[in-house]
C-alpha cells in the first residue's frame, strides 16, 4: 500500500517567476518526485510548493529547495504582508494518506537535522516533530518574525534543535515540523447575532479552555444575515470534528442558536469524516482497513507489487 | 482514476475442489483479471468467485465462468442448502471504487444480453440493472427455487430478460445485477429483552412501511445479556446509516431503550460512512472528490498516466 506523505514548503520568494518556474523545473526532474503544486504569492512576496513521493526523493527535492531558496533569498531585503522568519520559512510534512503523523514526524526530524549540518541555518521542529510542547504551535515559534528574531535566539529556551546558535541575517531561521492535513470549515449560525460567534470563539479559543490546535474566526455573512465561524482544525485526531461540533453547539445554546450549516473549505482526510460516522453511529473498533477503499489500495498494490 | 468494478459470480459446486481450482487458473490467466476471491462452500455446495480488472477481462472471465459451469453442473443432480435457481445462480456487479452504481448496471446489462445469446440461458436482470421494480430484489426472483422454476417461468410476468423462455432443466436459470457494496452492521442493544428487538425489527421490515432494502434480524448475545439487530443494507446511498440508526432509536424508544454498540461486520465503503459524517456534521454540498485520499488518486493516476 503507498505510504503518502507530502510536503509543502513556504519560501520567501513571490515575485521572480523565473527563479520559481527554474526550482519547480529542478524539483520535477528528481526520479520519482511529483509536484502537487505551486502556488506563488505576490502579495506575501512567497511561495508555497507541494510535492510527494518516496523518502529518498522527497528529501533531495527539500534540499534542493533549500539550496536554491538560501542561495537566491537575502532576508535582509525581503519585504512582504506574511509573518516570516526566513528564506525557508516553514517546511512541515504532511501525513496524506496510508501514513501515520509520527511517520511524518520522524521524517521531519531526519531531514531537520540533515538541513541544519548541511545549509548552517538555524531549524526549529514544530508540529508534532517538536521535541518541546512549546515548539508545537508554529505561531509560538514564528513569534518576533525576522525582525526580532536574533534577540528571541539570546535566550536559551530558544535555542534551536539543529544548526548554529545564532541567526544569519541573510538566511534567517527555518521551521521543520509534520501535522495531518488541515481542516478548515465555515459553521453559519442559525442567528445574525455576531455576539454569539464572537462569545463561542472566545470561549473555545482559551489558552487553558479551548480545543488545542483548533483556531475560531467569528464573522458575519451579510448577503445571508447569518453570523458565522471559520474553524481551523490542526490535528482532527486529537480533537474530532464531532467533538468541535458539539462544542460549538453547546456555547451557543446560551443564545438560543445553533449551527444552520457547515461548509468544507478545501480537502478533508477521509479519516477526519469516518471518526465523526463512527461517533455518531456508535461504531466500536473499527479500523481503516475495514473501509472498502483502503482495502481495495492494499490488495491491489499488492497484486502490482507481486507483479 | 482507476474504475472499479467487481464481480461475485455464485456457482452451484463447492465439492470438486479439481473443478474450482481449474476454473481459478483459468481466470487468472486473463489478461488484466485480478481474482480477488475464490470461496468454497462444502456445506452449500457451492462456490463464490471474486475478480476485477478492465470492463473487457471482467467479461471474458464472466464468459469464462458460464462456459466452465453450465459444462460441469448438471442441476437435475444438485444438492445443497441453498436456495438457488441455476448453475450459475446470481452474477452480480458491483461499484467498488470511483464507479458509480449506474456503470455497474451497465456492464450487467450488456454482459446479460451476450451471456443469454451465447450460452441459451434464462436470464434474469437484478438490482439496479432490474428493468422492474418487482426484479430489483433478489429474493423475489429466486422464489420458487430450481425445482419450481419451470413452472414459475410459464406466467408470463417471469419471462426472462434475454435467453430462451423456457427453463432448461441442466442449466436451470441465471440472475445477472448490479449493486452497491452490501453493509452489515450488528447493533447492541441497551437491553436483555428481546421483544424490543423484535418489534423494531418488524416494524422496519415491513412491505409499506419499512426501510427499502434493509433487513432487520433480531437476535440475543447471551454472553454479554444484549438483544441485537444484524442488519443488510442493500444500497446504503438510498438508504443512509444514520437514517435507519435513527429509526431503530425511534423504536426502541417504546421500550425506553436505546443502542449501546455497533460493530460492522465486514468492509464498509467510504461513501456509506461519509455520508452519515456529513449528516451530523450539518455540511451541505460535499462532493466525494473533496476527500483528501481521492483527490491523491485523481492527481497520481494522472501523473502515471501521462508517465
Amino acid at each position: 500500500m503507498t505510504k503518502i506523505i507530502s510536503v509543502v514548503p513556504n519560501i520567501s520568494e513571490g515575485l521572480d517567476a523565473a527563479f520559481i518556474e527554474g526550482l519547480r523545473a529542478r524539483l520535477e526532474a528528481v526520479p520519482e518526485l511529483m509536484v502537487l503544486d505551486v502556488a506563488m504569492d505576490q502579495v506575501r512576496n512567497r511561495t508555497i510548493f507541494s510535492f510527494t513521493g518516496p523518502r529518498e526523493a522527497v528529501f533531495q527535492g527539500g534540499f534542493l529547495v533549500y539550496e536554491a531558496a538560501l542561495g537566491r533569498i537575502d532576508m535582509r531585503h525581503h519585504e512582504g504582508e506574511y509573518p516570516r522568519i526566513g528564506a525557508v520559512d516553514a517546511f512541515p510534512f504532511v501525513a496524506l494518506k496510508n501514513a501515520t503523523v509520527e511517520e511524518a514526524a520522524e521524517w521531519a526530524q531526519a531531514f531537520a537535522q540533515e538541513v541544519g549540518q548541511r545549509f548552517q541555518v538555524p531549524v526549529y521542529l514544530f508540529g508534532e516533530a517538536a521535541r518541546t510542547p512549546m515548539r508545537r504551535d508554529i505561531e509560538a515559534i514564528r513569534e518576533g518574525e525576522y525582525e526580532g528574531f536574533a534577540q528571541k535566539m539570546a535566550d536559551p529556551a530558544w535555542k534551536p534543535d539543529f544548526g548554529p546558535d545564532t541567526f544569519p541575517a541573510d538566511k534567517g531561521a527555518t521551521m521543520i515540523g509534520a501535522r495531518l492535513p488541515i481542516v478548515n470549515l465555515k459553521a453559519y449560525l442559525t442567528t445574525g447575532d455576531e455576539e454569539a460567534a464572537e462569545w463561542t470563539a472566545h470561549a473555545l479559543s482559551g489558552a487553558t479552555s479551548g480545543m488545542p490546535g483548533v483556531k475560531f474566526y467569528p464573522g458575519l455573512d451579510r448577503t445571508r444575515g447569518l453570523a458565522l465561524l471559520n474553524i481551523t482544525v490542526g490535528n482532527y485526531r486529537a480533537t474530532p470534528l464531532y467533538r468541535i461540533l458539539g462544542a460549538i453547539r453547546t456555547e451557543l445554546h446560551r443564545f438560543g442558536a445553533g449551527i444552520s450549516r457547515v461548509e468544507t473549505v478545501g480537502l478533508v482526510p477521509q479519516g477526519a469524516l469516518i471518526d465523526s460516522a463512527l461517533h455518531h453511529l456508535q461504531v466500536v473498533g473499527f479500523q481503516e482497513e475495514e473501509v472498502v477503499e483502503t482495502r481495495l489500495d492494499q490488495i491491489l498494490s499488492q497484486r502490482f507489487t507481486l507483479g
